[in-house]
């Protein structure tokens, strides 16, 4: 395995790890729960589901590999800060949307050469990438790892 | 740039990005306010500082650079759950502390070839990885961004 082999590999099993840990606190959280706030004023657990699955959804885009699953999960989850009164789907619809999207992202993903990982995202121009080759698709998993983390790390406040 | 040399890149950026926006975070909250609970009945932003410091120390010993800087931190911030009995550093120390240590680590990372980030790290056997190549001072790097940030989406609770 060469060093870059094996820099892909550490950055897709840390991705692929964070979203096992996910399933598996959302597995233990009830419907209810989900509907209680992560700490007093702060989000609610369902409107952080919604949006690590939209934030999710863009990444399809930004990775250049088709269309949103759910693109009418931004303006609720990412566009608008949480409110009771934001019509969204229910705790038990987005667990779906959340499992379909994993399983979805998980073929793409193993889809991709190695050298696809080292290409330009779609939110870079040509003309910029060439001077700053690491704005690929690997550094897109990174920093939404990052962003996964943090939010679980306040979804688990809700056990 | 190689697709090797990015890939440390964009790994240890996400890194450096990570301990800014702690700083940036850690600046924004009084004393007082690390002494308060991040959500009802959960750790204290005290103890989650400590918890990061702690840990961060232990990534000089995983990395081979040397000893930790704060070894009597284990012991109240990693093997011990958070207690307001527990003796512990106050605020104003743990920030020196993190300030120094942020400033150590970046030495020492900033000093490393690419090639050293692909050696073994410390707790892994020579044995193991001849067929566990992943398991190289990179990966530490990326596992510890992951904890990081998800103590950052608690520790952001307070403000």
């Amino acid at each position: 395995m060469t060093q870059t082999e094996t820099s892909v590999k550490i950055v897709l099993d840390r991705w692929n790890a964070s979203i096992k840990s996910g399933d598996a606190l959302i597995s233990t959280l009830t419907d209810e729960t989900f509907q209680k706030q992560i700490a007093p004023g702060k989000n609610r657990g369902i409107y952080l589901l919604g949006h690590l699955i939209a934030v999710h959804d863009d990444m399809l885009i930004l990775l250049d590999m088709g269309e949103k699953l759910y693109p009418a999960l931004a303006e609720p989850f990412i566009k608008s800060p949480d409110n009771v009164a934001t019509p969204m789907p229910s705790v038990a619809e987005l667990r779906a949307f959340w499992t379909k999207q994993c399983e979805v992202l998980k073929q793409k993903f193993d889809a991709l050469t190695i050298d696809q990982w080292f290409e330009k995202h779609t939110a870079v121009s040509a003309e910029d990438f060439a001077n700053e080759p690491h704005r690929n698709k690997l550094n897109i998993i990174i920093t939404r790892t990052s962003h996964l983390q943090y939010h679980l790390g306040q979804l688990v406040l809700l056990k």
